[in-house]
């Protein structure tokens, strides 16, 4: 790969409560569809951000919450499943995702080298994985304005500072900020 | 009280790293000082806030990181420490703050009484407990481009979910980014 061309954006595109979880322990986001009322035509940027990504990684509980939907929510993406023990993709998903086990930095460059310019990091303990080892490139975070008390946090333990440029920050009508920063690699 | 009074304003006014820490677990806040490099004439808001309080009510752990500063910081603010152990102010600071044991909803009451219109919590537990008892009014959280991974959390468990009106978001040239909310009682 020539090395002036841009590299791959690797991005993460998230909601959190004030307090940093991203779920409640059982997983429920049940106060994040609560939190808007006002706007049900406002997505915070999501179908953007989709539209300019090519594949998805993500993790098996992300994998476990959509595969019973009637209809797989990310046709025409790349998904990558995350798993070291699921060994087969189920017949009825066939050619939706593949399963992955290994080095996430050999995935990365195996995803760049098969073309991919623009990856979404999804899932809690995923997204923990990818920061930690510096694959990261940016990362948008929706606060949400509600204490939670407890739950799935966003942001685990890191094997050092971690420095960030912000980039912008956005306000809503229904009181959610989203801030956007690069990963200071 | 005159019911049409306004109510005293409970403020906690405090920053954190991205994800969430006021200071490493050894109350280290190195990598705040460190953060803002740009420009050291810039306060985000501190001197206006605390020109606007009249009391400030901290813990013992925050009391300690001042007391042997050579000269008391909070001249002309009422102060309150709390603390079950420390059961008399040294005599070099009589005068400079009280100790209290007990109730903080009495707490609260007492310094209205008092005539205090606008208090200043501070220290880390000292916000969650007054947050988990429905007494602060408004919080503003200065976000830190930085993830520490570990380290004191500002926020805790709750006993339920908490909701917060968004007030207002500024950003700052060096990435800070100031977050102001109402609690919703």
């Amino acid at each position: 790969m020539n090395q002036s061309d841009k590299e791959m954006k690797v991005s993460v595109f998230i909601a959190t409560s004030l307090d940093g979880f991203i779920a409640r322990k059982n997983g429920n986001i049940d106060w994040l569809m609560a939190a808007d009322s006002s706007d049900k035509s406002e997505d915070y940027g999501y179908q953007e951000f989709y539209d300019s990504i090519d594949c998805l990684v993500m993790g098996r509980n992300s994998l476990e919450k959509i595969i019973d939907f009637p209809e797989w929510p990310y046709e025409d993406k790349r998904v990558v499943v995350l798993s070291n023990t699921l060994k087969e993709v189920p017949a009825q998903h066939v050619d939706k995702f593949e399963i992955y086990s290994g080095s996430l930095k050999e995935l990365v460059k195996r995803l760049e080298t098969d073309g991919c310019k623009s990856l979404y990091i999804d899932g809690g303990k995923t997204i923990q994985s990818f920061i930690n080892k510096g694959l990261v490139t940016d990362i948008s975070i929706t606060k949400i304005p509600v204490l939670l008390g407890e739950g799935l946090p966003l942001f685990g333990k890191t094997r050092r500072d971690i420095k960030l440029t912000h980039i912008e920050t956005k306000t809503y009508p229904s009181g959610f900020v989203k801030s956007t920063y690069e990963m200071v690699q």
